[in-house]
Protein backbone atom coordinates (compact mmCIF):
# COMPACT_ATOMS: atom_id res chain seq x y z
CA UNK A 1 0.00 0.00 0.00
CA UNK A 2 1.06 3.34 -0.54
CA UNK A 3 2.74 5.27 2.41
CA UNK A 4 2.29 9.18 2.13
CA UNK A 5 4.41 11.35 3.77
CA UNK A 6 1.92 14.19 5.38
CA UNK A 7 -2.18 12.94 5.23
CA UNK A 8 -4.07 16.27 6.34
CA UNK A 9 -7.35 15.75 7.74
CA UNK A 10 -9.72 18.76 6.58
CA UNK A 11 -10.02 21.65 4.17
CA UNK A 12 -10.38 25.13 6.13
CA UNK A 13 -8.49 27.08 5.92
CA UNK A 14 -5.33 25.02 8.44
CA UNK A 15 -5.28 22.05 6.22
CA UNK A 16 -5.43 23.81 2.90
CA UNK A 17 -2.10 26.00 4.03
CA UNK A 18 -0.59 23.03 5.41
CA UNK A 19 -1.14 21.40 2.08
CA UNK A 20 0.22 24.39 0.04
CA UNK A 21 3.59 23.88 2.35
CA UNK A 22 3.96 20.12 2.27
CA UNK A 23 3.76 20.31 -1.40
CA UNK A 24 6.31 23.32 -1.52
CA UNK A 25 8.65 20.95 0.75
CA UNK A 26 7.99 18.39 -1.79
CA UNK A 27 5.68 15.63 -0.13
CA UNK A 28 3.87 13.24 -1.13
CA UNK A 29 1.15 14.43 0.34
CA UNK A 30 -2.55 13.63 0.59
CA UNK A 31 -5.55 15.91 1.62
CA UNK A 32 -9.10 14.65 2.96
CA UNK A 33 -12.36 17.18 3.43
CA UNK A 34 -14.95 18.97 1.32
CA UNK A 35 -14.51 19.66 -2.06
CA UNK A 36 -16.41 22.64 -1.16
CA UNK A 37 -13.59 23.33 2.07
CA UNK A 38 -15.49 24.73 4.50
CA UNK A 39 -18.69 25.60 5.31
CA UNK A 40 -17.27 28.08 8.06
CA UNK A 41 -15.47 29.67 5.01
CA UNK A 42 -18.51 29.77 2.25
CA UNK A 43 -20.87 31.05 5.16
CA UNK A 44 -19.34 33.91 5.90
CA UNK A 45 -20.81 37.17 4.75
CA UNK A 46 -18.24 39.46 4.98
CA UNK A 47 -13.96 39.06 5.82
CA UNK A 48 -11.99 41.61 6.69
CA UNK A 49 -9.33 40.53 9.13
CA UNK A 50 -7.35 38.38 6.47
CA UNK A 51 -4.54 40.47 5.84
CA UNK A 52 -4.45 41.30 1.98
CA UNK A 53 -8.35 40.49 1.37
CA UNK A 54 -10.28 43.61 2.26
CA UNK A 55 -13.98 43.56 2.69
CA UNK A 56 -14.19 39.77 0.52
CA UNK A 57 -17.20 37.39 0.72
CA UNK A 58 -16.57 33.69 1.89
CA UNK A 59 -17.37 33.02 -1.29
CA UNK A 60 -14.25 34.99 -2.79
CA UNK A 61 -12.30 34.39 -0.39
CA UNK A 62 -13.01 30.06 -1.20
CA UNK A 63 -12.61 30.95 -4.75
CA UNK A 64 -8.92 32.52 -4.17
CA UNK A 65 -8.12 29.39 -2.32
CA UNK A 66 -9.22 27.18 -4.87
CA UNK A 67 -7.36 29.33 -7.58
CA UNK A 68 -4.11 28.86 -5.13
CA UNK A 69 -4.32 24.76 -4.23
CA UNK A 70 -5.71 24.43 -8.48
CA UNK A 71 -2.53 25.99 -9.28
CA UNK A 72 -0.44 23.96 -6.83
CA UNK A 73 -1.74 20.70 -8.66
CA UNK A 74 -3.06 19.97 -4.94
CA UNK A 75 -6.21 17.52 -4.79
CA UNK A 76 -8.95 17.22 -2.68
CA UNK A 77 -9.51 13.17 -1.40
CA UNK A 78 -13.74 14.13 -0.73
CA UNK A 79 -13.82 11.46 1.79
CA UNK A 80 -14.64 11.71 5.54
CA UNK A 81 -11.90 9.99 8.03
CA UNK A 82 -14.05 7.88 10.71
CA UNK A 83 -10.48 6.89 12.74
CA UNK A 84 -6.79 7.58 12.65
CA UNK A 85 -5.05 4.86 14.56
CA UNK A 86 -1.32 5.25 15.74
CA UNK A 87 0.75 2.19 14.18
CA UNK A 88 4.55 3.27 15.94
CA UNK A 89 5.83 4.41 12.94
CA UNK A 90 3.24 4.97 10.79
CA UNK A 91 -0.33 5.82 11.06
CA UNK A 92 -3.72 4.24 9.66
CA UNK A 93 -6.42 5.94 8.55
CA UNK A 94 -9.67 4.93 8.41
CA UNK A 95 -12.80 5.76 5.69
CA UNK A 96 -15.48 2.95 6.21
CA UNK A 97 -13.61 -0.18 5.15
CA UNK A 98 -10.87 1.54 3.33
CA UNK A 99 -7.74 2.21 4.79
CA UNK A 100 -4.86 5.07 3.73
CA UNK A 101 -1.29 4.74 5.23
CA UNK A 102 0.90 7.86 6.26
CA UNK A 103 4.17 8.81 8.17
CA UNK A 104 2.74 11.66 9.79
CA UNK A 105 -0.83 13.56 10.02
CA UNK A 106 -2.24 16.89 10.15
CA UNK A 107 -5.27 17.20 11.97
CA UNK A 108 -7.25 20.59 10.69
CA UNK A 109 -10.90 19.41 11.58
CA UNK A 110 -12.32 22.52 13.09
CA UNK A 111 -14.24 22.44 15.28
CA UNK A 112 -17.87 21.36 15.92
CA UNK A 113 -20.15 23.12 18.84
CA UNK A 114 -22.96 20.51 19.62
CA UNK A 115 -22.38 18.92 22.56
CA UNK A 116 -22.76 15.20 23.63
CA UNK A 117 -25.84 13.27 24.22
CA UNK A 118 -26.49 12.43 27.74
CA UNK A 119 -25.34 8.82 27.99
CA UNK A 120 -22.84 9.34 25.28
CA UNK A 121 -19.83 9.40 26.54
CA UNK A 122 -20.47 7.41 29.52
CA UNK A 123 -21.17 4.29 27.05
CA UNK A 124 -18.69 5.46 24.64
CA UNK A 125 -16.26 1.92 23.79
CA UNK A 126 -19.30 0.34 25.90
CA UNK A 127 -21.91 -0.20 22.91
CA UNK A 128 -21.46 3.57 21.31
CA UNK A 129 -19.04 4.17 18.47
CA UNK A 130 -18.29 6.79 15.85
CA UNK A 131 -17.27 4.29 13.38
CA UNK A 132 -19.85 1.50 12.13
CA UNK A 133 -18.38 0.00 9.39
CA UNK A 134 -15.21 -0.55 11.31
CA UNK A 135 -17.01 -1.94 14.47
CA UNK A 136 -19.85 -3.89 11.90
CA UNK A 137 -18.45 -7.27 13.07
CA UNK A 138 -19.02 -6.45 16.90
CA UNK A 139 -22.68 -6.45 15.88
CA UNK A 140 -23.25 -9.50 13.49
CA UNK A 141 -26.42 -10.65 14.26
CA UNK A 142 -27.77 -7.83 16.85
CA UNK A 143 -29.64 -4.76 16.71
CA UNK A 144 -27.80 -1.53 15.92
CA UNK A 145 -28.74 2.05 16.03
CA UNK A 146 -27.70 4.36 13.87
CA UNK A 147 -27.93 8.61 14.68
CA UNK A 148 -27.23 9.59 11.29
CA UNK A 149 -26.84 12.92 10.41
CA UNK A 150 -26.07 12.93 6.42
CA UNK A 151 -25.78 11.15 3.37
CA UNK A 152 -22.52 8.88 4.35
CA UNK A 153 -24.07 7.71 7.53
CA UNK A 154 -26.59 5.98 5.17
CA UNK A 155 -24.29 4.33 3.72
CA UNK A 156 -22.50 3.02 6.42
CA UNK A 157 -25.87 1.92 7.62
CA UNK A 158 -26.90 -0.32 4.83
CA UNK A 159 -23.31 -1.84 5.34
CA UNK A 160 -24.13 -2.74 8.68
CA UNK A 161 -27.63 -3.96 7.76
CA UNK A 162 -25.98 -6.43 6.13
CA UNK A 163 -24.29 -8.16 9.43
CA UNK A 164 -27.02 -6.90 12.02
CA UNK A 165 -30.25 -8.63 13.32
CA UNK A 166 -32.16 -5.33 13.26
CA UNK A 167 -30.80 -1.35 12.19
CA UNK A 168 -33.14 1.31 13.37
CA UNK A 169 -32.00 4.84 11.71
CA UNK A 170 -32.57 8.05 13.25
CA UNK A 171 -32.56 10.02 10.49
CA UNK A 172 -31.12 14.03 11.76
CA UNK A 173 -30.85 15.62 8.25
CA UNK A 174 -33.52 16.43 6.05
CA UNK A 175 -34.28 15.37 2.43
CA UNK A 176 -34.40 12.09 0.61
CA UNK A 177 -32.73 8.60 2.20
CA UNK A 178 -31.50 5.40 -0.11
CA UNK A 179 -31.35 3.68 2.77
CA UNK A 180 -31.95 -0.41 2.47
CA UNK A 181 -35.32 -1.97 2.61
CA UNK A 182 -34.77 -4.03 6.01
CA UNK A 183 -33.53 -0.61 7.72
CA UNK A 184 -36.23 0.99 10.11
CA UNK A 185 -36.48 4.68 10.13
CA UNK A 186 -37.17 6.77 12.68
CA UNK A 187 -37.99 10.27 12.91
CA UNK A 188 -37.46 11.38 16.32
CA UNK A 189 -35.55 13.40 18.29
CA UNK A 190 -32.91 11.21 20.46
CA UNK A 191 -32.69 12.33 24.22
CA UNK A 192 -30.40 9.72 26.19
CA UNK A 193 -28.22 6.76 25.30
CA UNK A 194 -28.86 4.11 28.67
CA UNK A 195 -27.89 0.79 30.10
CA UNK A 196 -25.78 -1.00 32.65
CA UNK A 197 -22.36 -2.11 31.99
CA UNK A 198 -23.39 -1.59 28.27
CA UNK A 199 -26.16 0.13 26.23
CA UNK A 200 -28.82 -1.06 26.67
CA UNK A 201 -31.41 1.44 24.92
CA UNK A 202 -31.54 5.26 22.78
CA UNK A 203 -34.28 7.33 24.53
CA UNK A 204 -35.94 9.50 22.50
CA UNK A 205 -38.88 12.38 22.67
CA UNK A 206 -41.47 9.74 21.68
CA UNK A 207 -40.14 7.01 22.90
CA UNK A 208 -37.51 4.12 23.53
CA UNK A 209 -35.22 1.77 21.29
CA UNK A 210 -33.96 -1.53 22.37
CA UNK A 211 -30.70 -1.99 21.44
CA UNK A 212 -27.17 -3.22 21.19
CA UNK A 213 -25.12 -0.75 19.62
CA UNK A 214 -25.38 3.16 18.86
CA UNK A 215 -23.58 4.99 16.63
CA UNK A 216 -23.51 8.63 16.56
CA UNK A 217 -22.17 9.50 12.83
CA UNK A 218 -22.20 13.34 12.27
CA UNK A 219 -20.12 15.99 10.29
CA UNK A 220 -17.61 16.20 12.85
CA UNK A 221 -16.20 13.79 15.64
CA UNK A 222 -14.50 14.76 18.37
CA UNK A 223 -10.71 14.43 18.35
CA UNK A 224 -10.85 11.96 20.66
CA UNK A 225 -12.61 9.83 19.16
CA UNK A 226 -11.29 10.17 15.91
CA UNK A 227 -7.52 9.82 17.23
CA UNK A 228 -7.71 7.22 20.37
CA UNK A 229 -5.38 8.60 22.80
CA UNK A 230 -5.42 11.54 21.56
CA UNK A 231 -5.01 13.94 24.70
CA UNK A 232 -7.33 17.58 25.22
CA UNK A 233 -7.36 20.50 27.01
CA UNK A 234 -10.37 22.52 27.56
CA UNK A 235 -12.42 20.76 24.90
CA UNK A 236 -9.18 21.46 22.30
CA UNK A 237 -6.93 19.13 21.24
CA UNK A 238 -3.06 19.76 23.41
CA UNK A 239 -0.41 20.81 21.28
CA UNK A 240 3.01 22.76 21.67
CA UNK A 241 3.96 25.96 19.97
CA UNK A 242 5.32 23.27 17.06
CA UNK A 243 1.69 22.14 16.81
CA UNK A 244 2.79 18.87 18.12
CA UNK A 245 0.10 16.44 19.48
CA UNK A 246 1.33 14.23 22.79
CA UNK A 247 1.30 11.56 20.05
CA UNK A 248 4.75 11.74 17.96
CA UNK A 249 4.10 12.40 14.58
CA UNK A 250 0.75 13.81 14.94
CA UNK A 251 -0.02 17.36 14.33
CA UNK A 252 -3.09 19.66 15.01
CA UNK A 253 -4.11 23.33 13.70
CA UNK A 254 -6.85 26.06 13.31
CA UNK A 255 -9.83 25.98 15.15
CA UNK A 256 -9.81 22.43 16.79
CA UNK A 257 -6.26 23.40 18.67
CA UNK A 258 -8.17 26.32 20.34
CA UNK A 259 -9.81 30.05 20.04
CA UNK A 260 -9.51 32.42 18.15
CA UNK A 261 -11.55 30.72 15.67
CA UNK A 262 -10.36 32.72 12.83
CA UNK A 263 -9.26 32.04 9.17
CA UNK A 264 -5.34 33.34 8.93
CA UNK A 265 -4.99 32.03 12.96
CA UNK A 266 -6.11 28.99 11.42
CA UNK A 267 -3.96 29.03 8.20
CA UNK A 268 -0.77 30.24 10.32
CA UNK A 269 -1.16 27.43 12.47
CA UNK A 270 -1.61 25.15 9.08
CA UNK A 271 1.71 25.98 8.12
CA UNK A 272 3.51 25.57 11.20
CA UNK A 273 2.03 21.74 11.57
CA UNK A 274 3.50 21.03 8.00
CA UNK A 275 6.71 22.09 8.86
CA UNK A 276 7.30 20.51 11.89
CA UNK A 277 5.81 17.47 10.08
CA UNK A 278 8.80 18.01 7.32
CA UNK A 279 11.54 18.61 9.78
CA UNK A 280 10.38 15.37 11.45
CA UNK A 281 10.18 13.22 8.60
CA UNK A 282 13.90 14.34 7.26
CA UNK A 283 14.80 12.94 11.33
CA UNK A 284 13.04 9.85 11.29
CA UNK A 285 14.44 9.39 7.43
CA UNK B 1 -0.90 62.59 27.56
CA UNK B 2 -2.52 60.39 24.76
CA UNK B 3 -2.56 56.96 25.99
CA UNK B 4 -3.70 54.28 23.33
CA UNK B 5 -5.41 50.98 24.20
CA UNK B 6 -2.51 49.17 21.80
CA UNK B 7 0.66 50.12 20.86
CA UNK B 8 2.37 47.49 18.13
CA UNK B 9 5.87 47.83 16.86
CA UNK B 10 6.68 46.75 13.31
CA UNK B 11 5.28 46.89 9.95
CA UNK B 12 5.35 43.11 9.02
CA UNK B 13 2.77 40.89 8.46
CA UNK B 14 2.37 40.04 12.32
CA UNK B 15 2.63 44.03 13.24
CA UNK B 16 -0.02 44.53 10.21
CA UNK B 17 -2.86 42.11 11.04
CA UNK B 18 -2.53 42.34 14.55
CA UNK B 19 -3.52 46.71 13.86
CA UNK B 20 -6.02 45.30 11.83
CA UNK B 21 -7.67 43.28 14.52
CA UNK B 22 -7.41 46.06 16.94
CA UNK B 23 -9.12 48.35 14.29
CA UNK B 24 -12.10 46.10 14.14
CA UNK B 25 -12.68 45.49 17.79
CA UNK B 26 -12.61 49.06 17.70
CA UNK B 27 -9.63 50.22 20.27
CA UNK B 28 -7.30 52.88 19.68
CA UNK B 29 -3.92 51.82 17.88
CA UNK B 30 -0.87 52.99 17.29
CA UNK B 31 1.50 51.27 14.78
CA UNK B 32 5.00 52.05 14.32
CA UNK B 33 7.50 50.96 11.98
CA UNK B 34 8.63 51.43 8.21
CA UNK B 35 5.74 52.92 6.04
CA UNK B 36 7.62 50.43 3.53
CA UNK B 37 6.25 47.80 5.78
CA UNK B 38 9.19 45.28 6.03
CA UNK B 39 12.55 44.86 3.86
CA UNK B 40 11.60 41.13 4.52
CA UNK B 41 8.84 41.86 1.83
CA UNK B 42 9.51 43.92 -0.50
CA UNK B 43 12.53 41.62 -0.97
CA UNK B 44 11.18 38.48 -1.50
CA UNK B 45 11.27 37.80 -5.23
CA UNK B 46 8.33 35.21 -5.25
CA UNK B 47 5.98 34.02 -2.16
CA UNK B 48 3.47 30.87 -3.01
CA UNK B 49 2.85 29.87 0.65
CA UNK B 50 0.45 32.63 1.12
CA UNK B 51 -2.61 30.87 1.10
CA UNK B 52 -4.84 32.81 -1.34
CA UNK B 53 -2.03 34.22 -3.39
CA UNK B 54 -0.31 32.23 -5.36
CA UNK B 55 2.92 33.10 -6.82
CA UNK B 56 2.94 36.90 -5.97
CA UNK B 57 6.02 38.89 -5.44
CA UNK B 58 6.58 40.64 -2.47
CA UNK B 59 5.94 44.45 -3.76
CA UNK B 60 2.75 43.18 -5.11
CA UNK B 61 2.13 41.45 -1.61
CA UNK B 62 3.25 44.40 0.28
CA UNK B 63 0.36 46.63 -2.32
CA UNK B 64 -2.46 44.41 -0.97
CA UNK B 65 -1.32 44.97 2.93
CA UNK B 66 -1.14 48.05 1.89
CA UNK B 67 -4.55 48.71 -0.14
CA UNK B 68 -6.60 46.51 3.32
CA UNK B 69 -4.76 49.26 5.80
CA UNK B 70 -5.45 52.47 3.92
CA UNK B 71 -9.31 50.86 3.11
CA UNK B 72 -9.36 50.52 6.96
CA UNK B 73 -7.73 54.00 7.64
CA UNK B 74 -4.72 52.59 9.34
CA UNK B 75 -1.74 54.99 9.36
CA UNK B 76 2.09 53.85 10.17
CA UNK B 77 4.01 56.16 12.46
CA UNK B 78 7.44 55.81 10.77
CA UNK B 79 9.17 56.19 14.07
CA UNK B 80 11.93 53.93 15.36
CA UNK B 81 11.26 52.81 18.87
CA UNK B 82 14.37 52.65 21.18
CA UNK B 83 12.76 51.15 24.49
CA UNK B 84 9.58 50.58 25.97
CA UNK B 85 9.60 50.75 29.56
CA UNK B 86 6.54 49.14 31.60
CA UNK B 87 5.21 51.37 34.06
CA UNK B 88 2.92 49.26 35.98
CA UNK B 89 -0.53 49.53 34.61
CA UNK B 90 0.85 50.88 31.25
CA UNK B 91 3.84 51.15 28.62
CA UNK B 92 5.69 54.00 28.05
CA UNK B 93 7.34 54.13 24.53
CA UNK B 94 10.35 55.98 23.81
CA UNK B 95 11.49 57.57 20.13
CA UNK B 96 14.57 59.21 21.33
CA UNK B 97 13.16 62.39 23.24
CA UNK B 98 9.39 61.88 22.43
CA UNK B 99 7.35 59.10 24.42
CA UNK B 100 4.24 57.66 23.62
CA UNK B 101 1.83 55.43 26.45
CA UNK B 102 -0.33 52.33 25.56
CA UNK B 103 -2.20 50.57 28.10
CA UNK B 104 -1.04 46.95 25.65
CA UNK B 105 2.37 46.70 23.12
CA UNK B 106 2.59 44.09 20.58
CA UNK B 107 5.96 43.25 20.10
CA UNK B 108 6.37 42.37 15.92
CA UNK B 109 10.00 43.57 15.43
CA UNK B 110 11.10 40.86 12.86
CA UNK B 111 14.48 38.88 13.66
CA UNK B 112 18.13 40.56 13.00
CA UNK B 113 20.32 38.02 11.97
CA UNK B 114 23.50 40.34 13.11
CA UNK B 115 25.43 38.81 15.81
CA UNK B 116 26.57 41.13 18.68
CA UNK B 117 30.06 42.91 18.89
CA UNK B 118 32.61 40.93 21.05
CA UNK B 119 32.48 42.88 24.31
CA UNK B 120 28.70 44.33 23.58
CA UNK B 121 26.84 41.99 25.68
CA UNK B 122 29.24 41.63 28.52
CA UNK B 123 29.61 45.89 28.72
CA UNK B 124 25.67 46.79 28.22
CA UNK B 125 24.52 49.10 30.96
CA UNK B 126 28.17 49.97 31.75
CA UNK B 127 28.85 51.81 28.58
CA UNK B 128 27.19 50.13 25.82
CA UNK B 129 23.81 51.41 25.33
CA UNK B 130 21.00 51.51 21.75
CA UNK B 131 19.72 54.72 22.45
CA UNK B 132 21.98 57.65 22.58
CA UNK B 133 19.39 60.24 23.24
CA UNK B 134 17.90 58.90 25.51
CA UNK B 135 21.24 58.36 27.70
CA UNK B 136 23.09 61.44 26.55
CA UNK B 137 22.80 63.52 29.31
CA UNK B 138 24.86 61.11 31.04
CA UNK B 139 27.88 61.96 28.66
CA UNK B 140 27.94 65.49 29.51
CA UNK B 141 31.67 66.39 28.86
CA UNK B 142 32.49 62.94 27.80
CA UNK B 143 33.84 61.15 24.65
CA UNK B 144 31.02 58.86 23.03
CA UNK B 145 31.57 56.78 20.05
CA UNK B 146 28.61 56.19 17.83
CA UNK B 147 28.53 52.93 15.65
CA UNK B 148 25.46 53.73 13.19
CA UNK B 149 23.70 51.57 10.33
CA UNK B 150 21.44 54.43 9.52
CA UNK B 151 19.96 57.89 8.80
CA UNK B 152 18.33 58.09 12.54
CA UNK B 153 21.49 57.12 13.85
CA UNK B 154 23.35 60.25 12.93
CA UNK B 155 20.50 62.27 14.01
CA UNK B 156 21.07 60.93 17.20
CA UNK B 157 24.81 61.38 16.98
CA UNK B 158 24.12 64.96 16.32
CA UNK B 159 22.33 65.23 19.10
CA UNK B 160 24.97 63.79 21.57
CA UNK B 161 27.43 66.03 19.89
CA UNK B 162 25.29 68.77 21.61
CA UNK B 163 26.06 67.57 24.94
CA UNK B 164 29.79 65.60 24.77
CA UNK B 165 33.04 66.73 24.48
CA UNK B 166 33.60 64.73 21.91
CA UNK B 167 31.40 62.04 19.14
CA UNK B 168 33.22 59.75 16.76
CA UNK B 169 30.51 58.64 14.45
CA UNK B 170 31.69 54.44 13.13
CA UNK B 171 29.97 54.56 9.98
CA UNK B 172 28.47 51.64 8.97
CA UNK B 173 26.10 52.29 6.10
CA UNK B 174 27.09 53.57 2.47
CA UNK B 175 26.05 57.15 1.14
CA UNK B 176 26.00 60.83 2.07
CA UNK B 177 26.20 61.67 5.57
CA UNK B 178 24.77 64.72 7.80
CA UNK B 179 26.60 64.52 10.63
CA UNK B 180 27.56 67.76 12.98
CA UNK B 181 30.99 69.05 11.78
CA UNK B 182 32.01 68.74 15.46
CA UNK B 183 32.07 64.98 14.84
CA UNK B 184 34.79 62.60 13.76
CA UNK B 185 33.27 60.16 11.36
CA UNK B 186 35.35 56.61 10.88
CA UNK B 187 35.44 54.59 8.24
CA UNK B 188 36.73 51.30 10.04
CA UNK B 189 34.85 48.14 11.20
CA UNK B 190 34.51 47.82 15.18
CA UNK B 191 35.90 44.02 16.07
CA UNK B 192 35.88 44.56 19.71
CA UNK B 193 34.53 46.56 22.90
CA UNK B 194 37.18 46.80 25.55
CA UNK B 195 37.08 47.97 28.71
CA UNK B 196 37.44 46.90 33.06
CA UNK B 197 34.81 47.87 34.90
CA UNK B 198 33.64 50.62 32.41
CA UNK B 199 33.91 50.79 28.87
CA UNK B 200 37.39 52.24 27.83
CA UNK B 201 37.95 51.53 24.23
CA UNK B 202 36.70 50.65 20.75
CA UNK B 203 38.85 48.29 18.99
CA UNK B 204 38.45 48.45 15.32
CA UNK B 205 39.75 46.57 12.09
CA UNK B 206 43.15 49.49 11.65
CA UNK B 207 43.29 51.60 14.80
CA UNK B 208 41.68 51.79 18.70
CA UNK B 209 39.62 54.89 20.19
CA UNK B 210 39.64 55.74 23.65
CA UNK B 211 36.03 56.46 24.69
CA UNK B 212 33.67 57.01 27.51
CA UNK B 213 30.73 55.11 25.68
CA UNK B 214 29.22 53.53 22.58
CA UNK B 215 25.65 53.36 21.63
CA UNK B 216 25.15 50.57 18.97
CA UNK B 217 22.39 52.08 16.31
CA UNK B 218 21.08 49.31 14.46
CA UNK B 219 17.72 48.55 12.46
CA UNK B 220 16.42 46.41 15.02
CA UNK B 221 17.67 46.16 18.69
CA UNK B 222 17.66 42.92 20.14
CA UNK B 223 14.39 42.46 22.05
CA UNK B 224 15.47 41.84 25.43
CA UNK B 225 17.40 45.46 24.67
CA UNK B 226 13.98 47.11 23.58
CA UNK B 227 12.26 46.05 26.79
CA UNK B 228 14.49 45.83 30.00
CA UNK B 229 12.97 42.52 31.63
CA UNK B 230 11.75 40.97 28.76
CA UNK B 231 12.28 36.64 29.15
CA UNK B 232 14.05 35.43 25.91
CA UNK B 233 14.34 31.29 24.73
CA UNK B 234 16.81 30.28 22.65
CA UNK B 235 16.97 33.74 21.25
CA UNK B 236 13.62 34.50 20.94
CA UNK B 237 10.73 36.81 22.91
CA UNK B 238 9.05 33.75 25.24
CA UNK B 239 5.81 33.31 24.68
CA UNK B 240 2.81 31.48 24.86
CA UNK B 241 -0.22 30.33 22.61
CA UNK B 242 -1.95 33.39 23.34
CA UNK B 243 1.25 35.30 22.44
CA UNK B 244 1.65 36.54 26.18
CA UNK B 245 5.32 37.29 27.20
CA UNK B 246 6.51 37.28 30.76
CA UNK B 247 5.18 41.21 31.22
CA UNK B 248 1.31 41.70 31.51
CA UNK B 249 -0.04 43.47 28.98
CA UNK B 250 3.23 43.10 26.79
CA UNK B 251 2.43 40.33 23.91
CA UNK B 252 4.81 39.35 20.91
CA UNK B 253 4.13 38.02 17.48
CA UNK B 254 5.75 36.99 14.04
CA UNK B 255 9.77 35.79 13.66
CA UNK B 256 10.83 37.47 16.79
CA UNK B 257 8.85 34.74 18.38
CA UNK B 258 10.42 31.59 17.02
CA UNK B 259 11.33 29.60 13.62
CA UNK B 260 9.33 29.03 11.29
CA UNK B 261 9.80 32.32 9.48
CA UNK B 262 7.11 32.84 7.44
CA UNK B 263 4.68 35.11 6.60
CA UNK B 264 1.55 33.71 7.50
CA UNK B 265 2.51 32.35 10.36
CA UNK B 266 3.83 35.55 11.81
CA UNK B 267 0.09 37.07 10.74
CA UNK B 268 -1.71 34.65 12.38
CA UNK B 269 0.07 35.62 15.17
CA UNK B 270 -0.04 39.29 14.98
CA UNK B 271 -3.83 38.30 14.92
CA UNK B 272 -3.69 36.03 18.16
CA UNK B 273 -1.67 38.84 20.25
CA UNK B 274 -4.05 41.57 19.01
CA UNK B 275 -7.02 39.72 20.43
CA UNK B 276 -5.74 38.45 23.35
CA UNK B 277 -4.47 42.54 23.98
CA UNK B 278 -8.37 43.33 23.53
CA UNK B 279 -9.33 40.66 26.39
CA UNK B 280 -7.42 42.06 28.43
CA UNK B 281 -8.08 45.77 27.99
CA UNK B 282 -11.73 44.25 28.60
CA UNK B 283 -10.38 42.48 31.98
CA UNK B 284 -8.96 45.44 33.11
CA UNK B 285 -11.49 48.47 32.50
C1 LIG C 1 -20.61 32.43 9.59
C2 LIG C 1 -19.15 32.49 9.99
C3 LIG C 1 -18.42 33.67 9.74
C4 LIG C 1 -17.06 33.75 10.08
N1 LIG C 1 -16.38 34.90 9.82
C5 LIG C 1 -15.05 34.98 10.08
C6 LIG C 1 -14.31 36.14 9.74
O1 LIG C 1 -14.85 37.13 9.23
N2 LIG C 1 -12.98 36.15 9.99
C7 LIG C 1 -12.33 35.07 10.53
O2 LIG C 1 -11.10 35.13 10.68
N3 LIG C 1 -13.01 33.96 10.89
C8 LIG C 1 -14.35 33.88 10.68
N4 LIG C 1 -15.04 32.73 11.04
C9 LIG C 1 -14.32 31.65 11.74
C10 LIG C 1 -13.60 30.74 10.76
O3 LIG C 1 -14.55 30.28 9.90
C11 LIG C 1 -12.87 29.56 11.40
O4 LIG C 1 -12.02 30.01 12.43
C12 LIG C 1 -12.02 28.83 10.37
O5 LIG C 1 -12.82 28.34 9.32
C13 LIG C 1 -11.24 27.70 11.01
O6 LIG C 1 -10.50 27.03 10.06
P1 LIG C 1 -10.07 25.50 10.25
O7 LIG C 1 -9.23 25.20 9.08
O8 LIG C 1 -9.49 25.34 11.60
O9 LIG C 1 -11.41 24.67 10.29
P2 LIG C 1 -12.73 24.66 9.37
O10 LIG C 1 -12.77 25.81 8.46
O11 LIG C 1 -13.86 24.44 10.31
O12 LIG C 1 -12.50 23.38 8.46
C14 LIG C 1 -12.50 22.09 8.99
C15 LIG C 1 -12.60 21.12 7.85
O13 LIG C 1 -12.36 19.80 8.29
C16 LIG C 1 -13.29 18.92 7.69
N5 LIG C 1 -13.36 17.71 8.54
C17 LIG C 1 -13.69 17.65 9.86
N6 LIG C 1 -13.60 16.37 10.29
C18 LIG C 1 -13.21 15.63 9.23
C19 LIG C 1 -12.96 14.22 9.03
N7 LIG C 1 -13.08 13.36 10.04
N8 LIG C 1 -12.57 13.79 7.79
C20 LIG C 1 -12.44 14.68 6.74
N9 LIG C 1 -12.67 16.01 6.89
C21 LIG C 1 -13.06 16.47 8.11
C22 LIG C 1 -14.56 19.75 7.61
O14 LIG C 1 -15.47 19.23 6.68
C23 LIG C 1 -13.96 21.08 7.16
O15 LIG C 1 -13.76 21.09 5.79
C24 LIG C 1 -16.40 32.63 10.70
C25 LIG C 1 -17.16 31.46 10.96
C26 LIG C 1 -18.51 31.38 10.62
C27 LIG C 1 -19.24 30.12 10.92
C1 LIG D 1 14.38 37.47 0.70
C2 LIG D 1 13.32 36.88 1.59
C3 LIG D 1 12.35 36.05 1.04
C4 LIG D 1 11.35 35.47 1.84
N1 LIG D 1 10.40 34.68 1.26
C5 LIG D 1 9.39 34.18 2.00
C6 LIG D 1 8.34 33.41 1.41
O1 LIG D 1 8.34 33.16 0.19
N2 LIG D 1 7.34 32.96 2.20
C7 LIG D 1 7.29 33.23 3.55
O2 LIG D 1 6.32 32.82 4.20
N3 LIG D 1 8.27 33.93 4.14
C8 LIG D 1 9.32 34.41 3.43
N4 LIG D 1 10.31 35.13 4.05
C9 LIG D 1 10.28 35.28 5.53
C10 LIG D 1 9.37 36.42 5.93
O3 LIG D 1 9.84 37.55 5.30
C11 LIG D 1 9.33 36.68 7.43
O4 LIG D 1 9.02 35.50 8.12
C12 LIG D 1 8.25 37.73 7.77
O5 LIG D 1 8.49 38.94 7.12
C13 LIG D 1 8.16 37.94 9.27
O6 LIG D 1 7.20 38.89 9.54
P1 LIG D 1 7.24 39.74 10.89
O7 LIG D 1 6.01 40.58 10.84
O8 LIG D 1 7.45 38.86 12.05
O9 LIG D 1 8.59 40.62 10.80
P2 LIG D 1 9.24 41.51 9.65
O10 LIG D 1 8.59 41.30 8.34
O11 LIG D 1 10.70 41.29 9.75
O12 LIG D 1 8.89 42.99 10.10
C14 LIG D 1 9.42 43.56 11.26
C15 LIG D 1 9.15 45.03 11.22
O13 LIG D 1 9.45 45.62 12.47
C16 LIG D 1 10.12 46.84 12.26
N5 LIG D 1 10.84 47.15 13.50
C17 LIG D 1 11.77 46.39 14.12
N6 LIG D 1 12.20 46.99 15.24
C18 LIG D 1 11.52 48.15 15.34
C19 LIG D 1 11.51 49.22 16.29
N7 LIG D 1 12.29 49.20 17.36
N8 LIG D 1 10.69 50.29 16.08
C20 LIG D 1 9.88 50.32 14.98
N9 LIG D 1 9.83 49.32 14.06
C21 LIG D 1 10.65 48.26 14.23
C22 LIG D 1 10.96 46.58 11.04
O14 LIG D 1 11.37 47.76 10.42
C23 LIG D 1 9.97 45.81 10.20
O15 LIG D 1 9.11 46.67 9.52
C24 LIG D 1 11.34 35.71 3.25
C25 LIG D 1 12.33 36.54 3.81
C26 LIG D 1 13.32 37.11 3.01
C27 LIG D 1 14.36 37.98 3.65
Amino acid sequence: MERFDIAIIGTGPAGLEAAINGKIRNKNIILFGNSDFSNKLIKAPKINNYLGFNDISGIELKEKFQQHIEAMDIKINNERINAVYAMGDYFALMVNEKTYEAKTVILAIGMEAAKPLKGEEEFLGRGVGYCATCDAPLYKGKVVTIIGYNKEAEEEANFVSELASKVYYIKMDKGDSSLNENIKVINDKPVEISGESEVKSVVMKNGTIETDGVFILKDSIAPNHLVPGLELEDGHIKVNRAMETNIEGLYAAGDCIGKPYQYIKAAGEGQVASLKAVEYLSKTK
